[in-house]
């Protein structure tokens, strides 16, 4: 019997979830502040000059005048902007059943649902190594075992996938999903050939395991291509497909979508607690998508984003030390760089910010301690302008680090 | 060792509470469905007419213009929106620290988090029967046990209150909180007298439970006076209070806010996987709120309501038979109906429907079968002469079904 004059505490009222996530690392924590003088190239926002300010107005003055009650009140999904995500992946060569669709508050609502239909505490989820750290916490949250998959030029290294698959048969354990970023992957900005991809379903299919395939740069590819969703490949029925508004709209409107297998849907339309985006936002996204204005506005800065790629792959020629390695992306907000051995990014950031300019270590992207000789940088944020005197001081700041090493 | 040539389904790879929320209760969907012709008095929608499509078409336009990259780009929570929470609390006497407030999609994000941080399987919640149905799939979604209080005409029983909690406590189980609307309540539209709010918050100290205060009608009274906040009450530490900006400006822009203990606010911020809601939406609140317009606006809707449920009183006193009783409600959107022995809800509906009126069964409030004579009507989203047609109707569908019986 609990004593009615007991000394209660909150703490002995949470579940105990609560307290494992109170251990998950705070890396970002540790790492120095960017001030006003800081040319930020951390962070993969989007560039504020491309979004489409005009248009949002004109949307919500349209929007509010000729649908108010679906747009302001209780109302369910749009199916406006259900059947605009068809006709996108359609495009695409997916077979859409518009049931399996989900409308959600960012990727990051999926990747905070996903683990909470799908893992009892311990079971195993595989990550690239770097890959998005957003993910993982998502993912340790409801109590997963976090296995590394490395990525190099190609992307994830799918023999290494396939040895970790058959390790973990051989111990009796099943890996849950695979989470990968196969096209303009953040950070490294690298895009898996169209092989690997059919390899890495085949290997889904073999040991049950499904694939979550984050498709946040899809339609992020400087020469305007797409490359072959795994939706539609052989195996296609172990992918769960993710896609966002937040590149090709504005982040700040926080939408996005999720296609795949029905058994996986129904569970994630059950615990979306919150019915997804509201009324009001994905209305107004259908609204301004419509009539092919959406193609457009992506060709626009596709073009866009390919022109400050090059203007940071020139500046990197320029003003990096020849043993500084960087990726070549073909697509997304990225470049990846891998730095010489006696140029820890750690310490390198340090040298960095008083210089007046910032990146993103390595170290972010691993679940495992990896990446200490790694950064990221964005080139989607800044001018062009910024880009240049950014990566002008991170090369003068790589010199001076040596010099002082 | 897993065979890697076993057939695989994807149903081995889902949580236990996947299967576990199966189950869940679809009363909602056993209803009869709604045509054209209703006239739904079933739902508590905002009313249309009230919603500021001038101002909000205004307010896009500014804050695009103003603050482009803010409010469309990734950015942490809006600081003027925490602000305007922090004020509008404590004007109704709370002593706010701010780090204490989370901004929410909507109430049902809350009613969706809590439980995750809170529940191990099998835990025990308290709940008012009726109350917001909603509120009971979230918490059984997380393996909760759920207890039912009743709920009179002076909101939930408080003695019946202290005896499941002594009952509980002889049995070894620590109920981890308690749900209730304390003021304007959904479904009945009763209101907890200040010395039961004060017997509430006592037995929570007692026995250690957490008090969750659904306060989503606590700006919504018709003489404009508001009820005492759990949070101003001695035992406030043991509340978590929840708003929303639904009632008081449109449910599609879908957003609310918590305030509570900080070990559970902490805990909430971490679970909340999208961060809350996002830059445009949040930006977009606070800018219409701005320079006492929310205060003005909800003057105006309180006059509304309280003239719109003034004409469902007088319809009712003239259209109902004398021994359909019904709750005199001081605020809120819904008046409720307890129905004679000959006039359950279930068969009352059937005919109500086909006399082109529609009301919600009061079963679809109880997690335990209760209900069955009980009905909600909502006076919020109808006409003033919708709601005197429905009433009118519903009133000939009574005195049809008794005929018929």
């Amino acid at each position: 019997m609990i004593s009615a004059n007991a000394s209660h505490s909150l703490d002995t009222l949470l579940a105990r979830r609560a307290f494992e996530f109170d251990h998950a690392n705070p890396i970002l924590a540790d790492l120095p502040k960017e001030t006003s003088e800081t040319i930020s190239l951390a962070y993969g926002d989007a560039d504020p000059r491309l979004f489409p300010i005009k248009e949002l107005i004109s949307s919500v003055d349209g929007l509010l005048s000729e649908k108010r009650d679906a747009v302001l009140n209780y109302a369910p999904v749009d199916r406006e902007l259900t059947e605009l995500v068809a006709r996108r992946l359609q495009k695409r060569g997916v077979v859409v059943d518009e049931q399996n669709i989900l409308i959600t508050y960012g990727s990051s609502q999926i990747l905070g649902l996903l683990p909470q239909i799908m893992l009892n505490q311990g079971d195993v989820v595989i990550v690239e190594g770097p890959t998005f750290l957003g993910a993982i916490e998502y993912f340790v949250t409801q109590g997963a075992t976090i296995e590394t998959i490395p990525v190099g030029d190609h992307g994830m290294d799918i023999d290494a996938l396939a040895d970790t698959l058959q390790r973990l048969a051989a111990h009796g354990k099943q890996a849950k999903f695979i989470y990968t970023i196969p096209t303009h992957h953040n950070p490294t900005g690298t895009m898996m050939p169209l092989a690997n991809r059919k390899r890495l379903l085949s290997l889904a299919a073999t040991y049950g395991v499904l694939v979550l395939e984050d498709d946040a740069y899809g339609d992020l590819d400087f020469r305007g291509e797409m490359a072959a969703s795994l939706l539609t490949l052989p195996g296609s029925e172990w992918v769960l497909h993710i896609g966002t508004f937040s590149k090709i709209l504005a982040p700040g409107v926080r939408m996005a979508w999720a296609y795949g297998p029905t058994p996986v849907m129904q569970r994630l339309r059950k615990f979306q607690s919150d019915q997804g985006a509201g009324p009001f936002i994905t209305r107004l996204v259908s609204y301004i998508a419509k009539d092919g204005w959406l193609e457009q506005h992506i060709n626009v800065l596709n073009s866009a984003y390919a022109y400050k790629y090059a203007t940071m792959r020139d500046a990197m020629a320029q003003h990096f030390p020849q043993d500084v390695r960087v990726s070549t992306p073909s697509g997304g907000f990225f470049v990846y760089g891998y730095l010489p051995l006696d140029m820890p990014a750690r310490a390198l950031i340090d040298v960095a910010i008083a210089h007046g300019v910032s990146f993103l270590p390595g170290t972010v992207g691993y679940a495992n301690g990896g990446g200490t000789h790694e950064m990221r940088l964005a080139f989607s944020f800044q001018s062009e302008a910024h880009i240049v005197e950014g990566i002008t001081r991170l090369g003068e700041a790589m010199r001076v680090h040596r010099a002082q090493g």
